[in-house]
C-alpha cells in the first residue's frame, strides 16, 4: 500500500475551481455537472460546433463521453479536443458502451486517432475492446474479460501514449510506466446509473490541476470512491446512496481520506 | 381480487438481468435508466440511427417514448422497433403527450402502423386520444376522459392486436381478451415528473422475461406501485418520495408484494 | 422592507395549474420540469419546430434557456416566443452562459431583437453582458461585475421594455420603474447545478398567473428562496439540500412566507 496526495489535490481543486468542459451523454449529464460542482469546480456542458473552440479555451480540462453519441456530436468532440490539444489542457475520453456497436468502436478509434486523448477511461469490457480484445458486450454494463487486466491497461496506455483507466472493484490506472491499483469503492455503485460517467468527470477535474495524469486519476478516484464508501455505509438503496455520495464528497476531509485510501503500485 | 405472480417475475428480472433498450425523452431519461437498473436489469439509452439495429439486437425489450420527440428521433425508433419485431422481442410505446399536438398524434400512428408495437401505454387522455376519442389536452398531464375507460383500453388492444395499458389511480391493462385492473399506487406520484415514463420502463423490463405481455405489464405495475406506496408512507414531499421509491423497489420482497397487491380481472 | 403577496400568488398557481412550456437545456431539464410540478403547475418540455406553435398555444407561459443551445434549438425558441407574443402570454429568457461565447451572445440578442421577451433573467455577469458590459466569463457560473448592479438591471429593463432579473445573494428585479431587491436564499444554492435554471421556471410559473411581471418575479423568487432557506437549515450537503428544496416548496405555507420574506424596493 502507498499513500497518495489525494487530499492535497482535492484542496487544489477547491481553491483553483477549474472549469471542466463536457461533451457527454444525455442520461447522466446532470450528474456529471453536479459531481464537478460538488468538488468546488465549475462544469460547462456545451456541444454546439460554433462555440466548441471558445468553450474549450476557457476550460482547464475537457471530458468526452460517447454514451449517447451521434456522428454530429462526435464532430463537436473533435473540435473541443483539438482546441484542448493546442492549449495543452487534458482531454478525458470515457469509451462508454465501446464494444456494443460498430459505431461506438469506430468513433472511439476516430477520436483516438484524430486527436490526442490524455486519459482513456472505461469499465473492464470497454477498455478490453479498445485495447483490441474480442468481447461479448452487455451494452453499457461491463461484461466478463478473460485477459489479464493490468496487461491490457498497460498496453492501451503505451499504444496511445496516454493514461488508461479501467474502473471496477479494483481500478487500474497506468501511463505505461507506473501502474496504480485503487481498491476503494463499493458494490452498490453498480446499481446506480452514472457512477462510471461521474468517475470520468472526477478524473478530468483532478487532471485540470495536476500534470501527472496517472497520479491525478488515481487521486480523483480515491476521493470519489471513499465518498462512495461513506455513503454506502448509511444508505437504504441506490437513490439514498447517490444523495449521500454527493453530500459525502462535498465535505470529504483529510482524515477520512488518510484512514481509508487503499492504493498500491503494481 | 386475484393474486398475480408478481414477485416470481421480479425474481426472473433480477436473475436474467435483461438489457432494455430505450429511445426516450430528454427529461426523464435518467430516471428511466435508473428504474431499470434498480430492478437488477441493464438499461441502454441510444438513438443514433447507425447503431439502432445492433442495439436492439443485444436487447431483450425496446421502450419508446415520444415525450420530446423530433421526426428524426422517431425514424430511429422505427429502426429499433423493426429490428425488435424481426427478433421477436417486445416493443413498448409510451404515447407521452398524445393529443397535445398534431405531430405527436401523427407520429404515434406512424409507429403503430409501420411497426408492430407490443404494448401501448399512456395516461387516460393519451390512451383515449390514440383510441380515437376527441380530448382536450393538458399537455403531458392527463385531462378528463368521459368515455368508459375499460372499453377504450379493450378497443385499443383489439385494434392493434397489442396490449393496451392506461395508467391512473386504477391502471387498466388489456390484451383484448383478459383485462386486469391494478389499484396500487399513490396520489403523490402525480406530483413527480417521470412516474409515468418509469412505468413504461418497468413494463418493458417485465415483458423482457414474460411472454404474456398483459400479465407482465400487470405484474410490473404491481411491483412498481407497491414500492410507491411504501415510499409515500415515509416521504416528506415529491423529492424524498422519489428517492424512497427507488430504494423501496430495490429491496422489494415477496412478503410485501403478497400483502399489498390489489388486482382484479374485469 | 415591504410585504409582497407571495403566498396569494402561490395559491393562484396551485389552483389554476398553468401549463409552462419550456425550451431549455439538457442538463437541468428534469429539475425545471419538477420545480414547476412541485408548485402544482404543469410543465411541458418540447422542442420540435413542427409542434412549437401548438404547444405554446396551450401554455400559459414560455420559458427559454440557452444553456446547451444549438442554432436549430434557438429557431424553435423563436417560433414558441412569437406564438406566445401573439397570444399575449409571458416569455422568460434565461441568458445562461451569456458572455462565455460569441454564439451565446449573438443568439440572446437575436431572441431579444426578433421576439418580445417579457422577462430577461441571468446571474450578475450574464445580465451585465446582455446590458452591454465587458466581462470576463466563468462559463455558466457568475464572474465578478464591477458596475452598479441596480443600474445595470434598470438599464436593461428600459432598453428592452421588459422585466430584468439579476439573481445572486440579492436578486434585483426591475421593470425600469419599480425595482425590487429580494434577499432570501442561501449560499449552498451555488453548489447545486440548476438552481438558476429552476429560478427561471419559477418566475415563468408566477408570471403565468400575474400580469405585473416584476411583482410576479419577485413573488416567485421569495417563495423559491424561502424554501431554499428551509432546506439549507436541514441538509448535509448539496444533494440532500436539493431534495429538501423540492419538499419544502411543495408544502410551503403562508406563515413561513410571512415570517421570512426579505424584500425591499430601491
Amino acid at each position: 500500500m502507498i499513500t497518495l496526495p489525494a487530499f492535497e489535490q482535492f484542496e487544489k481543486v477547491r481553491q483553483q475551481k477549474p472549469i471542466i468542459h463536457h461533451l457527454t451523454n444525455w442520461v447522466t449529464i446532470y450528474d456529471c455537472a453536479q459531481i464537478v460542482k460538488t468538488m468546488g469546480a465549475s462544469p460547462i456542458m456545451a456541444h454546439a460546433p460554433a462555440e466548441m473552440a471558445e468553450m474549450a479555451r476557457i476550460a482547464s480540462a475537457v471530458v468526452l463521453n460517447i454514451g449517447t453519441l451521434t456522428p454530429e456530436l462526435v464532430e463537436s468532440m473533435k473540435i473541443a479536443a483539438r482546441t484542448a490539444n493546442n492549449k495543452g489542457i487534458p482531454v478525458v475520453l470515457d469509451v462508454c458502451g465501446a464494444g456494443a456497436t460498430r459505431l461506438r468502436d469506430e468513433k472511439c478509434f476516430e477520436l483516438l486517432d484524430e486527436t490526442r486523448i490524455s486519459i482513456i477511461k472505461g469499465n473492464a469490457s470497454e477498455i478490453a475492446r479498445i485495447a483490441g480484445e474480442s468481447i461479448q458486450s452487455r451494452g453499457v454494463d461491463s461484461a466478463e474479460v478473460t485477459a489479464n487486466k493490468t496487461d491490457l491497461v498497460r498496453k492501451l496506455a503505451k499504444t496511445y501514449k496516454a493514461v488508461a483507466v479501467m474502473t471496477g472493484p479494483e481500478d487500474i490506472i497506468s501511463n505505461g510506466e507506473v501502474t496504480y491499483v485503487v481498491s476503494n469503492g463499493h458494490p452498490i455503485m453498480t446499481s446506480v446509473v452514472g457512477t462510471g460517467c461521474m468517475a470520468a468527470s472526477v478524473i478530468g477535474t483532478f487532471a485540470a490541476i495536476e500534470k501527472d495524469y496517472a497520479l491525478a486519476s488515481a487521486c480523483g478516484l480515491v476521493c470519489y470512491e471513499i465518498a462512495a464508501e461513506q455513503a454506502a455505509s448509511e444508505c437504504h438503496g441506490p437513490a439514498s446512496f447517490k444523495e449521500k455520495l454527493f453530500d459525502s464528497l462535498y465535505s470529504l476531509n483529510n482524515e477520512v481520506i488518510a484512514v481509508n485510501q487503499k492504493v498500491r503500485v503494481v
